[in-house]
């Protein structure tokens, strides 16, 4: 047959994706399936199932990262890995992750029903939490896959109620045999909403995402003095809040004092004690810092760190500053995201280059071997929210761009 | 005897007050006495063998309030009441409240020591639950006694455990057979901490507040956008904490912008997600306005309404805002006021006229009675903290011009 005029099949990808959002859906639409929860197990099952169905040998590593192994012309290649993960945030969305992972099986399918081989093994995978919001950190089992972290660690990590990662792997049949170690890839693939509104903006379908953001995350410790606030004139008070407050302002101002690709947020804040007739004594919030580039992070923290020990002086607040993480920006292969932009253009699809504000899988799998990943729309650019959504067209569209992707990767 | 060279026992004094102190002590030096509490009780059950070791007749109220009554030559006539609260914040400090239970005492026990009869009768009383920090109101026990809120509805209220107010007075024994409902008073005199800096300031060592500020809560909710911070770009967001960060230094601002005599403070504030990655999409927090002049105060409020919901605009942070509570400033009567800061002279005390930033049971009396206060300085002006502080020397001198305003009381 002519592999150019190959398709997926938008009518399965769009019934897989709505079947896998019934597991877990919330009343207001959306997805809640924490990783390793009950929901969680039943979104593995399936997709297992489905995997098995195409001739899929399927594989279950230590941290629970789900392997379905369709073989190529020579196995002793270093295969195609594509994949993405099926946990959601608490009250999430139906497309983060998920479609990652449907589109590559997918992918897989429309191979199978046009029986075409590959030169090269494809490989889809699923990774045990990407999100991170039961047990802390995102990403940690291909973290602990590409080797930047430790198996026994990831383990250890404990959700609010007490019960561990490792625990949880086990409850819900998933604590595979396979090591969770490295191999040799040709190279990683993964397809993705995009999570944020350029797409849409830009009328483009198809995002080519040259890399993902550097991040800078940052915690900050004010101290102020508990006073009643009656009595307590405004001359020498010493406010925690009021002190966070301006910092909060500098924090948002600073991406348009620096110029540049560069986003800055304080998402988290704690204010002590917390009672309407007490001046506050003492808070904690944190920054985000995200760029492009890693010294521009750089340089921004320092100056809106100078700005935060001159409000906290000014205002009598001692301040503790911690960096809490530091990951640097980590560019795709170029070859690889001309692939994507190419491939747009060969379907027809307006596509463009941008970046990735978020962290993915994607990040570790580009410490080991040639990466990229295929973006498609976010409507209104909301995600990690039930009213996350993307067109089904649009779903259909990134899947054919990732297949002819994964297609030429395979026959390298 | 000379009533005029009268004296009380400044010894016996700071020796009550660190036995009170004993009840509910906390590691860092300060005293945990919530209302209602086991603690409160064996203050109470302790302040009951004083008053009867007096001859006092000790009468329990409905509400709990505890009244030690000594005879006056005339007991026609109505008393001079004279008190203030023995629980405590919790972690709060060894002299909020207790020091005008045993300020009062000591005039009593003085009075008792030099056999000294007065034309009319002299009331002590301990209000139940005036801090209001484990039921909310404060000040709930002088106001029913006052007829300004019900008996049923104060009983009604619920600590964060579930137990009502009703119960736990009944729990400690504390739930008295006399009506909770004023009788004629001449007057309600009441010695408290200042709470505040300015007696310290001024290098003064007894104030006469004229009356009590006014005080305006305010309730204010914020919506944002959530969306995963990173893809993201600055244009566009709805960050609801920015939007606070911005209304918060308003408020802050406010004072100074008025001029007058006032203060304002955001001293609650919840943010949601508060996820450090998430941009927050909803935020409540509180505004708490206090001024001697009610309409300055609501020009004030109004004023900073008008920002805020400017803010809101620009931001795109829909706002909600709702009027909580609000208490007109309470004038003390002048000849009372008057008469602290005659008495202070006749002593050679250091007094100064001032206003009592926060409220107290005597608002509610004062809307009874003529009514004044008796203030002392806070070390540092610091107070709801277990650092709280005030010189035993102080403490005697406060309760010398407590017992001279009483005797010309009881003597009219």
């Amino acid at each position: 047959m002519d592999v150019q005029s190959l398709r997926v099949n938008g009518k399965r990808l769009q019934s897989s994706l709505q079947q896998m959002a019934t597991i877990g859906a919330t009343p207001a639409g959306g997805v809640q399936r924490l990783t390793l929860s009950d929901e969680d197990k039943r979104a593995r099952d399936l997709l297992c199932t489905w995997l098995r169905e195409l001739g899929c040998e399927v594989v279950v590593d230590e941290m629970g990262n789900i392997f379905g192994k369709r073989a190529g012309r020579d196995s002793s290649l270093p295969p195609v890995l594509c994949g993405s993960h099926v946990d959601s945030q608490p009250k999430g969305g139906r497309f983060d992750g998920i479609l990652g992972v449907m589109g590559a099986l997918e992918v897989l399918r429309t191979l199978h029903d046009s029986k075409i081989e590959t030169k090269r093994p494809i490989w889809l995978v699923d990774w045990t939490n990407e999100e991170g919001s039961r047990f802390a950190p995102a990403m940690v089992a291909s973290g602990v896959w590409a080797g930047a972290l430790e198996r026994d660690w990831a383990y250890a990590r404990k959700d609010i109620q007490g019960k561990t990662q490792g625990e949880e792997l086990e409850r819900i049949g998933y604590k595979g045999k396979a090591a969770a170690r490295k191999v040799p890839l040709h190279c990683y693939w993964e397809y993705h909403i995009e999570q944020g509104p350029m797409l849409e903006r830009e009328h483009k379908v198809i995002g080519a995402p040259k890399g993902i953001l550097c991040l800078h995350w940052y915690d900050v410790y004010l101290e102020g003095e508990a006073n009643q606030v009656g009595p307590t004139p405004m001359e020498g008070r010493h406010d925690a809040l009021c002190a966070a407050a301006e910092m909060i302002l500098k924090v948002n101002e600073l991406p348009g004092r620096m110029g540049g690709n560069m986003v800055a947020t304080v998402g988290e804040l704690q204010n002590y004690p917390n009672s309407r007739n007490i001046i506050p004594d003492r808070v904690h919030f944190t920054v985000d810092i995200r760029s492009w580039d890693d010294e521009h992070a750089l340089r921004s923290w320092e100056l809106v760190r100078q700005d935060f020990v001159a409000i906290a002086e000014r205002r009598g607040c001692p301040i503790r500053i911690e960096e809490t993480w530091r990951v640097k920006h980590s560019p795709f292969d170029e070859r690889l995201v001309n692939r994507v932009l190419e491939t747009a253009t060969e379907l027809g699809l307006p596509a463009m280059r941008m970046v990735s504000g978020a962290g993915h899988d994607a990040g570790y799998m580009n410490q080991l071997t040639s990466t990229a990943m295929v973006f498609v729309p976010s409507i209104g650019g909301r995600s990690h929210v039930e009213c996350e959504n993307t067109k089904w067209e649009d779903c259909e569209a990134g899947a054919n761009v990732l297949l002819h992707c994964i297609l030429k990767s395979a026959n390298e």
